[in-house]
């Protein structure tokens, strides 16, 4: 697979009081605020079915993540051993996707979607939104 | 957001038995078959913490995906209501990102995963793997 690559192109951006990493939690049921999907309208259609207080999973580019780190400290504690990026929930990653599941909360002007908890940053780019599956286990 | 665009660059690649679109199942619990995760060697770092036993989300690039679609029948049912992409787990989407919980089965050579069950192709280029937060309802 060397050499391969794929293009992402944004759906969307979110709109945040989360301003830089120093503000967000380690996790979003720890604290994150509410916030807007701002979908860009060349998107619209593809939002049909998506309705106020359903869970969603938002996948966004974890735009200020360090792609070269592979270990990182767990949930960010220097004093805590080292582990394979792949086994946490770090930003810093090869391919730095973050995925969040949120609550609907409000849907305006059709692509304007009000979510909650979000820990991402302001501006962070919407890659996909993906309906949970009733099943959670299924995810 | 027009314009801007990321670059994927797979950390991997899935060895099925699962050939062709035809041959999956609509959701991995439907009889989804056991796979093997060949993960770059390049990314051996990146997988320590990862425990035969517990469960991973893998994200995967949905190769055959058709990225100008904006509306499915759901489930793939001709018959079916239309529904926007994003209220669907198509893999048709502007960015065909696949999400599989799975649970892993066993680990050879550090690099080499074998899991279950996963609904995609073998030759599916893998973007990026995940713990399972143990409160499910984290995602």
């Amino acid at each position: 697979m060397r050499g391969v690559s794929y293009v992402l192109r944004p759906i969307g951006v979110v709109r945040s009081q989360l301003q830089s990493r120093e503000d967000c939690p380690k996790q979003g049921r720890e604290g994150a605020p509410d916030a807007w999907l701002e979908i860009d309208s060349a998107f619209v259609d593809a939002l049909e079915g998506i309705a106020i207080g359903s869970e969603i999973l938002v996948l966004t580019w974890l735009h200020e993540g360090r792609r070269n780190l592979l270990k990182v400290h767990a949930r960010g504690n220097p004093n805590g051993p080292l582990r394979g990026v792949f086994a946490t929930r770090s930003p810093d990653r090869p391919n730095p996707i973050g995925l969040h599941r949120v609550e609907v909360l409000n849907i305006q002007d059709q692509n304007n979607i009000r979510v909650r908890p979000l820990e991402a940053l302001d501006g962070t780019p919407i890659l996909d939104i993906k309906p949970v599956l009733t099943d959670c286990s299924r995810q």
